[in-house]
């Protein structure tokens, strides 16, 4: 089957947000086997919408929209799509419902009743994250979906509704594994695998580089999932026995979950120092969930004062080698794990640039202003032993930040698993 | 003058990458003051390509093309685009010597003498970062514009060869003004200026729901700058008379900033724990530069024993209102300021759900487990008084910890801003 998306919505055209939606939904159709040839971006205007679903269901036998659903007057989607297959819009009580029970404890405008008016004869999905429901009308071989904008909202109803109702419309199924590697550039990576990409077909093995690292999707095609798997093993296994040490995770496992499982594993309690990044690094752990057994303290220690009087960091380090230094970042991550009772520590500290991550008590004795923007240093604690590590990275005041959390987590896991160290 | 966006190319169709040319010349477009009505992605198939072209110069002036000008066999925009003209491809000798002075020091393969081609009569512009040039071909008021797909090279060609191009083409200018609200929804901002919204034309005036709030977008159209500027500031004034307590920043300013600014202003110092956010809050701060004024520490407590160790939280409100209580978040609050020595303390705690914000260290006497995902507390601490509020955050773990970030920047800004309280 064929399918088209058009994202509805002048902010789009105005270059107010990125059609990230469209990434997503196209990813998720090329996973179900769907082909996308084409895809669209209108204004909140209903003529020129009509127009677009003309042009789309021409071409295509689905056609998904997102955005347009809410509840002001320049949300037109749902009233274009009911009027271009004819249908009146009537009240869902459902949607009336869940909109009523989303706005429980708060006010709920006479505007978002507008939201629960859906066209005659469709079928309505739950909004689980919010008021506008999705709505899908079928007509002689022709779906159209139409989903509510926001990401998080789309997102869900896709997954959770769309997909069970397209799925088992196509021959033949898609799949694919995605393998997560990090500590390798994405053009060194793709050169050690260089050949197995060119000479496959099905399976075909593809390189992304992303903000924690490499991965490579292998996507199959096949006529059930036990054939689409079997096709994708051996790729698989070739590429393990290549970049193995690399490899820290597949499909939706984020390095930070890879690191909080290997913690879990092997019972290690964690205390966190951060200086340069701000409490990111804490915010990227706790966020996995079942932390809670390993995750006992963080310190955002970002002035010289927190670093002696709240990890023991001495002052005689900070003043000889610099708050951004090797030796304050170690000292950084014992003090943390000796405070917080921890057995691994880890510290983070550094130049991130903008001003906000120098030193904010600057003395003319104090080091870290001859280092450069981008310098890095992460500090290890683990079984009575300080480890260091000096980075250097590129990029602006939000990429340092966010790379330095990254090769955080890859620091961990190559000195915790003994199998990599 | 109308102008579409054309970006060509497969993987976006797959969802392999994000279409963030269209949002930039979107942008872009939008500040010279040409209209775009319609966006369109096509994969590399000749075609197709020719079908979007008939289309979208039946619909406007100007079409702006982003990929496909690779020296690859499946980059075929170039070619396309010369035979919808009729236009045969002759050898642009500036275009080859870019090429062969790019790869001066390194190996230039025979493949990327290919992007020396252009169509005969047309305007290349030389690109500054890259290979490949991008084309201008303008006959009878059409305007093809091909730019290469790599954004950096794109958005320099655009800013520095396309722009001063079709600068002047237009008789007027468009520019606009953002308002951004937090602590209202959507619907609800919307209702207070209606009437506003629906009569306005020049400017006109459009609501955004975004994570950290609603937005509203005035744009105005005139012949200057001046007169835009104009035309806007009455319409913004009356939202302000309206709205003016929920507006914390116009344009670029997050909420972060205007709160980090404000402290700023007052030379108050912070310090902040975090049980239910684990460091976003933190992370959210220190991410504004000139933040080292006034940031003192930040405490990832997460366990009860760091809550009393660290905070001083006592054992006894821990034991008889638990960890996830106004009691808690207060004595957090409190106790970060005292141990920082900050004049101003914020906590949160809360359920996030997914079972790593609950109480690490459960007892049967810890009332927290009576508390639904989504409860947070906010506490404040300010001029010796705790003030604390409770929220119901619905949506996943990752919405929940957000939006108490959102919601506890605006209780700073509240509390903090005398005007405000």
């Amino acid at each position: 089957m064929k399918a088209e998306i058009i994202a509805v919505g002048t902010e789009l055209l105005l270059g107010d947000i990125t059609n990230t939606n469209a990434r997503y939904l196209s990813e998720q159709l090329a996973g179900l086997g769907t082909e996308v040839y084409f895809e669209s971006v209108v204004g909140d205007n209903k003529d020129r919408l009509l127009g677009a679903f003309k042009d789309s269901f021409a071409r295509a036998d689905i056609v998904i929209t997102t955005g347009g659903l809410g509840p002001t007057d320049d949300d037109i989607t749902k009233e274009t799509g009911a009027e271009f297959f004819g249908r009146e819009l009537v009240l869902d009580e459902d949607a009336l419902e869940n909109i009523k029970s989303y706005f429980k404890n708060r006010g709920m405008s006479q505007t978002n009743i507008k939201q629960a008016y859906v066209p005659k004869g469709s079928v309505v999905l739950k909004n689980e994250r919010g008021t506008a429901p999705g709505i899908i009308i079928e007509e002689q071989n022709k779906i159209l979906v139409m989903l509510p904008g926001p990401p998080s909202e789309m997102e869900y109803m896709f997954e959770n509704s769309v997909k069970p109702y397209l799925r088992g419309r196509e021959k033949h199924i898609i799949c694919s594994r995605t393998l997560r590697l990090t500590g390798i550039g994405e053009s060194d990576a793709a050169e050690v695998i260089r050949e197995l990409m060119a000479n496959s077909t099905n399976p075909t093995i593809a390189p992304y580089a992303k903000e924690d690292g490499v991965y490579f999707r292998i996507t199959a095609r096949g006529g059930s999932a036990e054939e689409c798997h079997n096709l994708i093993a051996p790729a698989a296994e070739e590429i393990y026995s290549r970049l193995g040490e690399y490899i820290y995770g597949e499909n939706e496992t984020t390095l930070a979950r890879a690191v909080v499982n290997l913690l879990i594993e092997r019972n290690i309690s964690l205390a966190v120092a951060e200086s340069l990044t701000g409490g990111m690094l804490s915010s990227a752990i706790v966020d996995i969930e079942g932390v809670s057994k390993i995750f006992r303290e963080g310190f955002v220690t970002y002035t010289n004062e927190s670093k002696a009087d709240t990890l023991g960091v001495s002052r005689d380090v900070l003043k000889n080698y610099g708050a951004v230094s090797r030796e304050t970042a170690g000292e950084m991550a014992k003090g943390a794990a000796m405070r917080a009772g921890a057995e691994l520590g880890v510290a983070t500290t550094g130049i991130a640039g903008g001003g906000a991550v120098k030193n904010p008590t600057p003395n003319n004795e104090d080091l870290s202003y001859d280092k450069p923007v981008g310098r890095v240093y992460l500090g290890l604690y683990y079984k009575g032993k300080i480890i260091t590590k000096e980075l250097n990275i590129k990029g602006d005041r939000q990429k340092i930040r966010k790379t330095a959390v990254v090769r955080m987590l890859d620091f961990i896991r190559k000195n915790v698993d003994d199998e990599l160290s």
